[in-house]
């Protein structure tokens, strides 16, 4: 016997998620029956506003509600530096650890050979519009990965080019790691990045 | 620095769902993000549509989106047996064997004393008024947990004063299983179970 055209349709929807499979896909939808249909509603148009209210920021491409975000409009923050990452989690990362006081820009992906994405496909025009004597450092956050690093190194490149100083950040063991179970690569980047003490 | 409203709102809904954790939450969210907008109109659509349509057969319980399920309708099955089931799931877990031609009876639950549900909570009283001479034999299919255990004895009580044959599904190692892992609990019901060969 086939389940209900609804139940089906809802389960495919669940299936459109990362990490859900069929099986997790018909749990949730078994748990949506029980639930109240007040919170049903909540949840369908917490999706259709989402969707609709979440643009991203005219000068660094943040996620935001309003044309610019809430740090590019906040003038208490350093405005001679930019931290460039990768997609608006970064950001939000990166704020927890309310150490870095200056601005974002947001690239929303790298580039990269296998997806067929170059350097045009990100936010990056908007990025050089925003330079100008003012800003003293860029510092480039994008993950290091293959992508984000051949991405960061292009950045940098072209800031070289414009006189701007651009740095990148460091790589190394992760704290309460293990010498014995980190990649060679990461041991590499440790041992070339050593500091006296 | 805070998520945008309607990010947060979105997240809190997406962790109102089972098995999935604050972090697992955002992450759909920041997909959510990054679909086609009609992808996000249907998913909402689904979940409203759902909601409505889905009704319980009047019959067995089972959900459907008529009065009556597909398998009470279906007069090719076989009236003289009834399976009794816990949840709509599990009708549908034994459709796949395609070996039972009966019919259902959907309990939505168990009884339990945690939870304080009675007998007077189930889906009980529709299935007394659909037992008549034709019923030839009911099968008691609950879970082989305690709760599930204690209203397949409750219910085979009501149904012995109606002098209406009630069997059990049998409980053993499941097939491809090893001794060795077995709780002591199977490992006992699959020795008294025993059968001979």
């Amino acid at each position: 016997m086939n389940y209900p055209y609804s139940f089906e349709e809802l389960t495919e929807c669940f299936q459109l998620l990362p990490g859900i499979g069929g099986k997790g896909a018909q749990r949730l939808t078994y748990h949506i029956l029980d639930m109240d249909i007040n919170q049903v509603e909540r949840f369908a148009n917490a999706l259709i506003q989402f969707k609709n209210n979440i643009k991203y920021c005219k000068k660094c491409g943040h996620i935001c509600e309003d044309e610019y975000c809430d740090i590019c409009k906040d003038s208490s923050r350093d405005q001679s530096t930019i931290c460039i990452v990768e997609s608006p989690k970064d950001v939000f990362a990166m704020e927890k650890l309310k150490e870095y006081h200056g601005l974002y820009h947001v690239l929303h992906g790298t580039m990269s050979i296998m997806d067929g994405k170059t350097i045009d496909d990100l936010n990056i025009q908007s990025l050089f519009d925003r330079l100008n004597e003012d800003i003293k450092e860029v510092i480039i956050a994008t993950n290091p990965t293959r992508e984000g690093e051949t991405t960061a190194l292009f950045i940098a490149k072209l800031l070289a080019k414009q006189n701007i100083s651009a740095t990148r950040i460091a790589n190394g063991l992760p704290i309460g790691s293990n010498l014995d179970y980190a990649d060679e690569l990461t041991l590499l980047k440790s041992l070339e990045g050593r500091k006296k003490i």
